[in-house]
């Protein structure tokens, strides 16, 4: 049951981009699990990468490709992680990409190869490269619904979001797909995000973009806490658009940049409003930290507890299970007696304890709705951030105790 | 259901200490809700405590009393953990003391006072002194076993050891008492453990074992990742048994530390296999690590991975996920290909990926038994550390969605 997520958008094809899908009977034959982005030539590719240091083949070989080459190509299979696969997933991963190099007339370099699936399994090359020509023959530049389908694993439903803005008289176009519904599972190893725009940006700039972006949306997000080994978001700006190239002093970068920050939120929240057993969707919304630390190590203790999250799909006000996840989060020094806890507009917590005009009914009546935000002041500092999570219920377990029998 | 965890054993009585039960009727009228532990005059106190900031009320006054008088009464109820109960918990926590101080003719410093039960809520003090003399009137050196039964909360079963050593021809005796069933569980807060020696034991030695021997057994253990607000664990020396006094450089430290460990141990071990909704016991061992952080922070990581849970609840032999779980524990620069990853004597992972000689079937026989322990080899160092935890089934959720309904 995914959580305030309908069906996919339309989406604005992005000029420059091109996308083939094609069934390498990976996993279960006719399935679509091989996606193919070409890029037109002069685009800019930046990525952000999982911090696992057991991180699979493809990414440490998509990052090599990025710095050696242009990308032309991104090449997405599923049902295989090609992780946790020892040199064996680097040859094969590089063997892919060489395929596809040849067929397309590139270099191996300028290919950039993303798995998703089984963890610890040899990737079946064979079987990928058979379907890479169908793949390419069918490239078009309106398949962006069929890619956000065939990047899923066990997503519950595709996930996808589109924008345009007009700069300087020209319109750009934001094209974006994710997928993921665990923030881990190793075994579908896990969160992946691609978004293109036909905007021409400063190469410098893309790579702060998705790095800032990234962190503020993908990384800020958790389902059980887990970290994937293949993790990775990729933005393409093709510069196909007529509007005005876009650098760090751009007048445009500030329109520019919400609409791309748009399209990451949502995309990260997507995979959210998807986790696994997911009821609710929830943003903790830490502010007077001192330092961006402490108000992370605050938002996270809260949203990996698996009190707080029982409660949450419980829909029970149980204050005491967050008021604990805080003090337990390593902040030193608290001042427990300034802190202020509240669900939406409801005070649970004041003076170090339940707020004089908090009542279980008026908490319940938060805690029974779909989106919930917790707020946590901790009153000693300027710093705030928010990361979003959702609830913990039976179906977790029955999805992670039962997959893969 | 608890994992191996039988009935109660015979209890050996503790020369200079006397346990009185009653039923102040906190939570429901009839259980036996206080527990009141009498010290000899002379005895020696020291403990260990939650290291949550937002610590209860009782934990604030027994620290504070520990610093101003010798112990002659511990003061123990269920049913109100008396946390999150601000200013007002204080004076509530002493007052509670101060009556039982008056009644048995010591300070008010003198009392040491726990609760554990529903946070938020008043302690009630009316009820609480109301049942102390009851509670004095009955006791008795033989009623150790009725003591673990009124400490539990939501524990299944009640959780006791006692063992006898011979230190210089006399009889020692230690016994002890625990209760806990999710590390934290803030509506019923939570680990509390008692234990009694009638050995004369110096002061500082005291504390320094019980700070080892709890830092070895109770802080390495883990259900959900969650630290109480009430933890304590109480060590009590009364020196009442005809065995010489131990000091830091006594001949019998060796045997009296190894029978206390084996007591300290017996008891942490215990609130493990009655986590919530526990259906294994499971020993994360690491080794080869350079620090002991390090070694801490890939045990932790594993046994906190609700990945990892769910699939030792499933009997599945998931290796990706412990090794996606050593990936993300933040060690800087992991060979990933010299760790080994064992379950029990079967070889999961070695060389980066899924070793040789495994096989499904030899991992499923592993990961059906009740108890099972992962080693993890991280072959950087010398550095070992142990944790123990369960895994993670639908009847946790159960119970921490439905607790308070």
């Amino acid at each position: 049951m995914a959580v305030g997520l309908g069906p996919l958008p339309e989406f604005f094809p992005v000029r420059g981009v091109r996308v083939g899908i094609a069934s390498a009977g990976i996993k279960k034959p006719g399935r679509k699990d091989i996606v193919v982005f070409e890029l037109a030539e002069g685009s800019q590719v930046a990525g952000i990468f999982t911090r696992n240091q057991f991180c699979a083949a493809p990414v440490t070989v998509t990052r090599r490709h990025l710095s050696e080459a242009a990308p032309r190509y991104l090449l997405i299979n599923t049902g295989n992680a090609n992780a946790g696969t020892g040199r064996k997933g680097v040859v094969d991963a590089e063997q892919c990409c060489s395929a596809l190099a040849a067929m397309a007339g590139v270099s191996e370099a300028a290919v950039l190869p993303f798995s998703t699936g089984v963890i610890g399994e040899s990737l079946p090359v064979v079987k990928i490269t058979g379907a890479l020509s169908a793949a390419l023959e069918g490239l078009g530049e309106e398949r962006w619904g069929e890619a956000a389908e065939g990047i899923m694993t066990t997503d519950t439903l595709p996930k996808g979001v589109s924008r345009q803005v007009v700069l300087g008289g020209e319109t750009v176009t934001i094209s974006g797909i994710s997928k993921g519904a665990g923030m881990i599972r190793p075994n579908m190893a896990t969160m992946l995000g691609f978004i293109a725009t036909d905007a021409k940006v400063e190469s410098t700039l893309l790579q702060t973009l998705v790095s800032e972006l990234g962190e503020a949306s993908f990384n800020r997000i958790t389902i059980d806490g887990d970290t994937s080994t293949n993790d990775a978001c990729i933005l393409m700006a093709t510069g196909q658009s007529d509007a005005p190239e876009i650098g760090p002093d751009s007048p445009f970068l500030a329109d520019f940049r919400a609409a791309l920050e748009d399209v990451f939120m949502t995309l990260a929240h997507a995979i959210v409003r998807d986790g696994e057993g997911a009821t609710k969707f929830v943003t903790i919304n830490v502010s007077g930290a001192e330092t961006q630390q402490e108000a992370l190590d605050v938002a996270y203790t809260v949203a990996h507890s698996p009190l707080v999250k029982t409660a949450l799909f419980a829909s029970d006000p149980n204050w005491g299970r967050i008021l604990a996840a805080v003090g337990r989060a390593g902040v030193p020094d608290l001042d427990i007696d300034a802190i202020e806890i509240h669900l939406d507009d409801v005070c649970l917590v004041r003076h170090g304890g339940r707020a004089e005009d908090y009542s279980e009914a008026r908490g319940k009546a938060v805690m029974s709705q779909q989106e919930i935000t917790i707020y946590i002041d901790l009153k000693r500092g300027d710093v705030h951030e928010r990361v979003w999570t959702c609830d913990f219920s039976h179906d977790y377990v029955t999805i992670n105790a039962d997959y893969r029998t």
